[in-house]
């Protein structure tokens, strides 16, 4: 196989974080995330954020991020609302009503929730015999590789506080949503416009591990006692702390989300000037070309994808995912024998 | 401060760890723990208990593989059977009635459980009104840093099958309890009297990660699907297959146990010939002796270490933990300064 | 108001049932359903269902009897498949969710699961990272006033043994669905053409209570603490059983949901005979006729209905339900006032 | 068999009752408990405890009350504190922790809690590795028979008011613990001391159903949702309103009770003058002697109880409970009969 580009967490970690890693490796360090090199992060992180207040955890994997958060800002009878093509209504197996919840799903096409969808929703749940739909979730990108505008994110936030309901980002690909050539969006305001939000770090360069930040004041009181219980306190949280420590120490979290997107964007443009249309406009380092099955079949002896979905006349839309690891000359390849084959 | 004592997980991972981290870096591979070295890592954790049949998966944290293979065995009225002193019972925040099942808990002051405490609660909960007890949940080496001999093992197990009961062992430090001197159950012996159990990575060199083993063909199916729905299965699982890679590559896995509890045993024996004694008769890499509050004090000034349990006369007992990374020198040292202070 | 056609529950028990709660009332007897009266109800309801294998359970309601039933056949990550317009789906505050387990929804506007429907979703669901499906969950009549017919409930049953699927029926209306005129479906067919089922007394007769059936033997053992750990098993339960021996002490059960469905049918034929059409095609005891949003309003000054869905051009579909203690004047007196209204 | 000291739930309903129950039962009613009789039985409660701002609800029984109650109070991390002989620890089929949530249980020999047994383990539940205690269980009577005085649960709720934790009353048996001859609080009083309580009818007259009274106002909100999430909010609500209604209609609730405790009372004196000694002094409704087992085997012949638990020398400890039911024919009959054979 010439190259895999299934998803962006095909390699392991960005060199710079290995090193790190092995720098502070035999220090003695206080266990459960309460090191020092797990508070500078945080601090790094507060700061990126613009706001010192924030309460910043670690933990290992965006499952445990999402059903962690999630359940904490839940009464029993209270649900969560998501679109339809959401990764928690979707592709963790049930994780959120593991924990007790009813996920409301809204059809949305392009992946990207809006309050006159959601409007309806509310009214309707007025019915004590509903559940109570209490946070509204959303990805940034989203599954199926659009952003946010900042206008789209204040209004969501504002119909979040018209309704009292909390608002939580999804952010295992917030590099490459933050870093896309169209984003107007910035880490700060997502920090304000949001009361819980991750920034991923397993799908950006790290070997693993997500970063939570907890903006609303109210909710960040015995947060690590949902952590532990949920069983995602790790005893080494130093482990991920150096990764973040590395990831915000410069610009490093950006520049690798910004090379994912570059390759996404060369793909793209490669793949529209051979004729070709897309599922989504192409936007972050997710990419869903609409191909013939046929070309599909020959791509697939030399690359590595997903079919996401299948469309009229014996078309289908790809997914096409780049990633901080991608090599340029991979791209180049793939635009050369598609060419070739089309 | 000269040495923290305060546990095994203080430092990063062993050397050879981060290493080989490294050179598998950059090659791409499968997501979610199916790429070939976790698959080969797989293979020598089941060669190392003789038993190719066994399904092996790996996950990031203790209480995480407890909480979910508890819970994979139970059905919603069924509880798990533990010691008063055991990990679940005390110090995983409820993390196993999360998941909806109680632990009916029985009192044992070494940490261990046996056929005649367990009868009379087995009796008692043929009430259809209480939970019907269907695990036991025993850790090896205990709590308070006892072992199991092999009699003792195998007299739960044959309990365990004549009353239709899973038979579950926490491995946190099961390194440590294979190798202590005088350990006479093998990692093979275990796998053939458990159901189910896990090899703890995280205190035993790894930087994070335990390999869960599930001995019992029927309790194999579908586990995936109990990683992902708790959040536990990582999109980069090489991150810990690497881990295992190497641990059982060669005798890795004892030959760190095997350290840490020689230094356990210095230190016990410096201990003991200054006439203390012990909470529990020392046996692994956790030791407990039993000082006079105003000489603890003065430790203190210079090492870490918890205070477990006040003692009569003005006396305390101390957990001391020694791990793969534990310098000889700094035992040599904390005898030398115990002796001057005593 | 002359009459209220808001629900079957409007009005207490019938007479019998109160004569048959007072006859027995200072008898002692046994607690938890375990009483000489509960006993022959069962045996009664064995019977009725041509099963005497069967398991026999009291419970005080549809929700408990719903979430009960459903979270005994699951194991955490199994999920149940129901239509969107599905009880369990809509109208239970997420009960079903509570226990830890995710509903996945198919489109049906008539209210009914069909195999063709069911394929595609557990194909899809062959992904580790999605539930698996493992209930299918119908109601019979459904939530809009339809019924299946015996081949459609045989396909529906087939299709679940072939996928190893549990088939499951909520039988809150299961008296009216039975009796409705162009019914072929019997008790006995539904008993062994489902794993579990309920028989509703509370929406037939009864002052509370439902029978759940057990037909599927390897669902049938420790269901007692299912029901006790649920909070649904009643000291007093012969409270429960007193009224289905009544109810099937000879044909009442069936008497009175027939009394409900030739009300129901008076009203429907009386309403087309007026020009107007219906969402759904009337069958059993609730239908659903559209009728101008003007005559509506006019209608809600005399008579109690909900309003079920808005159609179009000012028009809106209602449902008006009946019970074995809607007055036949009643129903006369609606259809002489719908017509001079009209 | 003469008579039945098995429990206060061996007859039906008080006829009173049963009589009302006739009396409404073909009026029409709104669904859910929002009836105008159940709202009529909620004032009667609200004057009856003297707290016109309490909400009240009706469910159908103790478990069902209790577990709603609890969860309804409590974040997925926070646990509830309870003697160890509490129901909820021992006879509930771990209902408490199917809702998520961990029982730290004290114990307590008279099944009363106090707060120098709770002070410990506050304390010690500061570490965030274990659950946080966030309610306090009592059973009023306990499940001994035993009674609080008003002076014990003033110093109960001012402690859980100083450490910002809930007190909750199970009141399955309430009405004879407030009737009993050394009892000193009132319902008043209960009201005024505790976040939330039931008042047990199925133990006092009712066919089934517990009135749940919560005092603190931000307790309150959307409780009905809690309810019909987990199963308890009946369609016929009325069934448990009309109950509650003769029972509080005039001193009904409190003259039954008043009856069972002088049944028993006259029990405890009876044996008490044969010379035999109790397991807890006779309080309430339920009485613990202890007797020879041989004179126990006898006994069994013609009267039906429990043997609570073996004592020294060949003696058990029984238990006989009496209710509103209980005939003081069979109370001097059982102490003819004891005398004999004693």
């Amino acid at each position: 196989m010439k190259h895999m580009f299934f998803n962006d967490y095909s390699e392991g970690a960005h060199p710079r974080i290995l090193q790190r890693l092995g720098a502070t490796n035999l220090q003695q360090m206080t266990g459960y995330g309460e090191d020092e090199v797990s508070l500078e992060a945080q601090r790094l992180i507060q700061n990126a954020i613009g706001s010192p207040e924030a309460a910043v955890h670690f933990v290992s994997g965006g499952t445990q991020a999402n059903l962690l958060c999630l359940a904490s800002m839940l009464k029993p009878y209270e649900s969560v609302i998501a679109p339809v093509t959401g990764h928690i209504n979707v592709h963790e197996a049930g994780a959120v009503e593991a924990t007790g919840h009813r996920i409301e799903a809204i059809p949305a096409p392009d992946g990207k929730l809006r309050p006159d969808g959601l409007e309806p929703l509310i009214e309707r749940h007025a019915d004590e015999h509903m559940t109570k739909p209490k946070v509204v979730f959303l990805s940034h990108s989203t599954e199926v590789g659009t952003i946010y505008s900042q206008e789209e994110l204040e209004a969501l936030s504002e119909f979040c506080q018209r309704h009292h309901l909390y608002l939580y980002l999804d952010g295992a690909r917030l590099g490459s949503a933050l870093t896309a050539p169209q984003a107007d969006l910035t880490l700060a305001q997502i920090a304000k416009l949001t009361d819980m939000f991750y920034i991923g770090g397993t799908k950006n360069g790290a070997l693993l591990g997500e970063a939570i930040v907890i903006n609303n004041p109210a909710l960040q009181s015995e947060f690590r006692r949902h952590i532990k219980q949920r069983g995602g306190l790790l005893a080494k949280g130093r482990a991920i702390g150096v990764q973040f420590l590395e990831l915000f120490n410069d610009d490093l979290y950006f520049d690798l989300a910004r090379h994912a997107n570059r390759m996404a964007h060369q793909l793209a443009a490669g793949i529209q000037a051979l004729g070709f249309g897309f599922l989504t406009p192409p936007a972050s380092n997710q990419i869903f070309p609409i191909l013939p099955d046929t070309l599909i079949k020959h791509l697939q002896v030399d690359y590595g994808f997903y079919i996401w979905e299948p469309q009229a006349d014996g078309h289908s839309a790809l997914r096409l995912v780049t990633s901080w690891a991608t090599p340029e000359k991979a791209v180049d390849q793939f635009l050369v024998d598609l060419k070739e084959l089309a």
